[in-house]
């Protein structure tokens, strides 16, 4: 299949992808949703003006011409797929409609550069996981041991837990590195200041469109219907705040000054073709969590870091998401097996993204061996740990034949602490926030 | 201070406290803002079209006639003195306003029993903290001896984590047993069925007013004026399922499938004669949580217990808010100094709140000694953990000169779990839900 819009075989968003953001034209004060095609947006809400929605579960709903994706992700998967369904046939290149109208192609597609892209969803609650057993199996090496490194928990059950939704942002949002308690080793008692163990982890998420009510699990079988679509997800860590408060409840403040995700949300429908199997799971999980057959996807994940010294960014990872032990379909059934219930907008996250090799690790706790084996750049530069004006991006993709079915990036860079807060004095620095 | 409406002097509602809510009148379907005042709820929203918030921060934004008290929770510390000094003065003894127009009454003044309280905030995040020290060390003396019991980092932070916000439910919401994985001690694999660990946890919650920015910490001085206002939390709570679950990333579906919270928001203004000092902090906190005065307020709770068998509900707990080591302010600056965003309507919840005394414990855990020495009831029946169709009511109120500032009440039924679900089958259970 192609479009009439010149799409590279590399581009990330050729027609057999169409993910949907939200986006604001440069001088629009309106914002709605798209789709990405190529270079360009195709503005969704003039496709809808148009009429090209009539007859579908979207007409007279008002859910495209909208500042979220949210209600158009609760119409659920008949909605999704009639609606991708006319994108994708307003799109090929033997279908004139939009090929030949060159107002409305003027109206509709937008070039990618003329718009301020936005956070596309309304979060409602978001749940971290900890879905790679290597990733599990390393961290619990380095903090416990290896006799211990995996809880005898882990194999049974998808741990996750509840993570921060406020601060959730759009790739390109500038990282200010936290401050926060830490205990050094040798000290009697923890010291203030800023986070010396600054981290990344690369995850994928997953947006919730319709939800259950409370007390309703939903069953394994369905799980996957509740996916409307994937990001990209940095979910920056401190690590010697996270050491130091983790016990009992979990991380809290390490985690919950940001977590970065990509504006476009690949629909499930678009990532079918590179389905996997996922890895054979042993012990065999309880019965509310079995489900045969391909429930994992081959995407190929890569993490790039320039330091101010670099001229270009520099690979540091490369794994896939198909290592992840259990699915998305198991983490969604587990989520709601006790009652929970999960609404529209929710987000997802797999956790840290592991491999078996080491430049499979997704997170530079793990590259490093917790800052012990630092990696060495091309220009002789070292890390152990993020520095202030690093740049880390993430980016993946499905490799199709000549296509690629792609998450584009989430990346951010790294800022200075603010100062050491004073007591009795309001802080009153500028905010340090930007867009894509 | 009197009001020409009758309070008995036992009320939790008289003119000293004016309480927030969202209701709908029986029969019509349009949610506004209200306050309680004695067994009436004055309906902010025809107060509101009289006019008598002119001249005041609300006029002309529409916070008053809306579904929730996000907007007026937003509008921070000046707007909410002068609407609450309105109120108050249009509800005094000597104040003819009101009290000498009949229509105006009619509109304005409903019997609570005719109106249908709601969930007051739409919440964007819910933290839950662990700021009781005697809570704290009971439960790690049970789960990791005496000598372990308070975890290193406890003394000196806030200890918190992420709740669940979508599961955040009205008083009177009947409460449905969770299954869910346990492990039982001489099991070599986890089995899955119904929670028998089925607990409370008494806690108090607080609801954010105007937020921060990300990356703008909260200085401890001027963390009471985020907090609008407070009510009773119930933090259901599976303990078989919690103690399998929560290593290393803390509770998770043990506690969200249901959390149980009071509808009336007690504004902090109504809880400022009941001020004093909370415990003695040792080791000194680091300069970022260091406040001194009278931090905490004196506030009673008690939790009652009414089983099928029993004819009324018998008093299990009495404990009082002042215990908690860790203050509201604390608690606030500590969640903000890594640069977390809070946005008005987060709730804060303290954690379960216990005393040094037996009888001053807030959850059946710590009571029952997990389970090992059962409470009695006056009927003969004993307690370990909470049994199908018990009904448990947590109250709360401040003892003025002849009324009291009280919080109402927040309770819930536990009801059988559900069926296991099956495999390859959805669910098709009714919702068992209701309002109070």
């Amino acid at each position: 299949m192609k479009s009439f819009i010149h799409v590279e075989p590399e581009s990330h968003f050729p027609i057999q992808n169409l993910p949907y953001g939200v986006f604001r034209p440069l001088g629009d004060n309106r914002a709605r949703v798209g789709a990405a095609i190529g270079e360009f947006v195709l503005d969704l809400s003039v496709i809808d003006k148009a009429g090209y929605f009539k007859g579908t579960a979207v007409e007279g709903r008002e859910v495209i011409n909208q500042e979220s994706l949210n209600a158009f992700m609760g119409l659920g998967k008949k909605a999704w797929q009639e609606v991708r369904a006319i994108i994708q046939g307003l799109l090929r290149e033997d279908t004139a409609d939009l090929r030949d109208n060159a107002s409305l192609r003027k109206e509709a597609l937008l070039p990618q550069k003329n718009v301020e892209l936005l956070l596309p969803v309304e979060i409602g609650d978001y749940t971290d996981f900890y879905a790679s057993k290597e990733h599990a199996t390393n961290v619990g090496t380095m903090f416990r041991g290896k006799e211990n490194a995996l809880m005898p928990n882990w194999t049974h059950l998808p741990v996750g837990y509840h993570g921060r939704c406020s601060s959730v942002v759009l790739s390109g949002t500038d990282i200010c590195r936290p401050n926060g308690q830490k205990k050094p080793k040798n000290d009697a008692s923890p010291v203030f200041g800023p986070s010396e163990q600054l981290d990344i982890e690369l995850e994928m998420g997953w947006f919730i469109g319709p939800g259950n009510e409370l007390g309703q699990p939903i069953s394994i079988d369905k799980a996957e219907e509740h996916i409307f679509g994937l990001v990209l997800v940095n979910d920056w860590s401190a690590r010697d705040i996270q050491t130091w408060e983790y016990q009992p409840l979990g991380p809290f403040l390490s985690k919950s000054f940001a977590t970065s995700i990509s504006p476009w949300v690949i629909p499930l429908e678009a990532l079918e073709p590179f389905r996997v199997s996922g890895p054979n799971q042993n012990p065999e999980p309880l019965p509310y969590l079995k489900k045969e057959g391909e429930n994992s996807f081959d995407i190929n994940l890569e993490v790039s870091l320039k330091t101010k010294n670099e001229k270009s960014p520099q690979k540091i990872i490369s794994t896939n998401f198909k290592f992840l032990y259990w699915s998305m379909a198991q983490q969604i059934s587990h989520h709601t097996i006790a009652g929970c219930n999960l609404r529209p907008g929710d987000l997802h996250a797999s956790g840290t993204i592991s491999g078996p090799e080491k430049e499979q690790r997704g997170s530079l706790l793990e590259l490093t061996w917790r800052g012990t084996d630092p990696i060495v750049l091309e220009n002789g530069e070292t890390r152990e740990w993020l520095e202030d004006e690093d740049q880390v991006m993430i980016t993946g993709w499905c490799q199709g034949d000549g296509f690629r079915v792609g998450f584009g990036e989430v990346k951010g860079c790294i800022l200075p602490a603010k100062e050491q807060p004073q007591q009795n004095k309001s802080s009153d620095n500028k905010i340090l926030r930007t867009n894509i």
